[in-house]
């Protein structure tokens, strides 16, 4: 039975709550839950976290909440939901929640929308040779001749591949509709026409002249970009990583974008962050950004707004709109 | 009365015909005028256009077309009609080709698409601090703390100003329809709702996050991005001009860019290119592009495509599609 406002506990880290829990949100989510916003379980074996574990029907979860372990659970024996105001679950859901049967909601989609918008804006002046063009005219301090350097370069009629019909591989696509681009997508579980070309990986790397990554980090996807298929793409290509780290084979792309043969734009790495010394620091080819594409500053209400519909949504005793099933898992984020 | 396939005479830059006049296009354009595609008139002096010009009823002109004075008209007794493969006609249609009542068309439709994508990736990147973001990363080589530095940022119902509803104004508001962004416009000719809200300058420079210039450069516009505005934007907001340098009182820009307390993204600048050792190359809250944001490379075959669909239209008897009037030069690009 749900009560009409589910006693409530919020379990993440510290920074994050003070970030994602504003004055709006807290306002919001006193109006659908039972909740003390001033506490966050970071972490379950606390004491002080331990009354309101032992009455919480709701976790209400985000980055840095501790694993939902067994142990946890007996220590929250009217625990019914976990909502996730981040993206991936695989952190803090663990067996044991989905064992007990434990409702399970997160924001991925919410996470995915400034991804997309990241890739979108990567695909755009990746295609325009923008972020070239402004470091030879800086350098050489007179209009460098980009027509004669990159002969047919530009936004007109070029091909975009996308690995990975995910939600954000799925946005990507949405986005790039408006524009005079060829989409190609690759992904063996898509079995429905998102109305672009759906290719092999092989085919997609050796006909874009952007590849733009958005597959899980799963055991069959690591170094999914391999040496072969980097080798394979067109002189002047670009790979842009928002993915994870391990889907690249690093070493090969480093091979490639120190002879400059290729373009990348990489907000993730492996290691993420990447050690002091890393020659993608400093490769002029590279935008490498610190894993920033996801919801990070304002971006985070988008989330904590989609995490308190599901908490008031449970409330109503209506199924969650963003629910998570565990035969997902092994296919998903 | 209008020949099925119209004599047509190519007049521009040597190097833009080389860029435009591709395979394909002069396959097109042969199948719709009587064209010498290899001849090119880069001088209107010169002897050995003298036939072709006066035989010719259609002058597709480009980039670097030099002036059509009424001697060359005089020259050109069957002149009929001016397509115009490139932006604005200013600097070649004179005074004399409008009292002749020749007809002019332009493909300033086509080249504001590539420049409404330039931004749009612009307004993403700056709303996320992207750049910003891969500066602070490669200096320390290490993840900075994005929240901490830039309190509430992100492309979540941030406002965006739009200054001019110009073509490529209108193109970025709709551009702009798929993401969580308030959008403003301000332009004293605009009559209709586009659906964004209508405010005046001193409003949309106070309000806006980001402020994007699309007006055209005439005498009423000369730094309409003036100090007094400049200074009423926001900390940390940004500024993108890919319109002309003339419109941004550029010492006052440059101030504020010094002080670190706006950013800017500059595809042009006054002069254009900029002298050698000026501030902008150096700034670090600047991204400073040599005029690329139009059309080019592989993005001229839009243009050229217009263009000879245009001429088939004349060969049809049809009115242009994107046909220029005399009234609108006051007021345009
Ligand atoms: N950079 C960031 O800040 C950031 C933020 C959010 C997500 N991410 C990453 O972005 C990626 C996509 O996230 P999402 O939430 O859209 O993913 P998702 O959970 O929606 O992805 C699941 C889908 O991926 C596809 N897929 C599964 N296995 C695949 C394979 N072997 N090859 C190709 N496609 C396969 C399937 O279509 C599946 O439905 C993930 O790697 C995620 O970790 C990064
Ligand atoms: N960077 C590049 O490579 C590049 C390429 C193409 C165009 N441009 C520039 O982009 C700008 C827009 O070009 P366009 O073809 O879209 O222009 P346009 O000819 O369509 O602009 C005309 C419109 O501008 C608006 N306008 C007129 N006076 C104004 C004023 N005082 N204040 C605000 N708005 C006013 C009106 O709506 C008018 O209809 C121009 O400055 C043009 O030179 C730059």
């Amino acid at each position: 039975m749900t009560d009409s406002r589910p006693k409530t506990l919020l379990a993440m880290g510290a920074d994050t709550a003070a970030r994602l829990i504003t004055g709006p949100v807290r306002d919001r989510l006193l109006a659908v839950a039972d909740i003390d916003p001033g506490l966050i379980a970071t972490d379950f074996a606390d004491p002080a976290v331990a009354p309101a574990l032992a009455e919480a029907e709701v976790l209400l979860t985000s980055w840095w909440c501790p694993p939902i372990t067994a142990d946890v659970l007996t220590a929250a024996p009217r625990l019914r939901a976990i909502v996730h105001a981040a993206g991936s679950v695989k952190h803090h859901v663990t067996e044991a929640c989905w064992e007990r049967g434990l409702l399970v909601s997160s924001a991925a989609a919410a996470n995915a929308e400034p991804v997309a918008e990241y890739t979108l804006a990567a695909i755009l002046f990746a295609g325009k040779r923008v972020l070239d063009s402004a470091r030879l005219y800086r350098e050489r301090q007179d209009r460098p001749d980009l027509d004669a350097m990159f002969p047919g370069f530009g936004n007109y009629r070029r091909t975009v591949g996308v690995v990975g019909a995910s939600r954000i591989g799925r946005r990507v696509i949405e986005l790039l509709r408006p524009f005079a681009l060829d989409v190609l997508v690759a992904d063996p579980y898509l079995n429905e026409d998102l109305g672009v070309a759906h290719v092999g990986f092989d085919e997609l790397f050796e006909r874009s002249d952007v590849v733009t990554v958005h597959a899980p980090d799963l055991p069959e996807t690591r170094h999914l970009v391999s040496a072969a298929r980097l080798a394979s793409m067109r002189d002047g290509a670009t790979l842009i990583n928002t993915a994870r780290g391990a889907l690249v084979d690093q070493d090969a792309l480093i091979a490639e974008l120190t002879s400059g043969r290729l373009y990348a734009v990489l907000d993730v790495t492996d290691p993420d962050p990447l050690p002091p010394g890393s020659p993608l620091y400093d490769l002029p080819n590279v935008l490498l950004t610190p894993h920033v594409a996801g919801s990070l500053g304002g971006e985070l209400a988008r989330i904590a707004d989609l995490a308190v519909d599901e908490v008031a949504r449970y409330a109503r005793g209506l199924p969650f709109a963003h629910g998570v099933a565990a035969e997902e898992l092994a296919t998903s984020a």
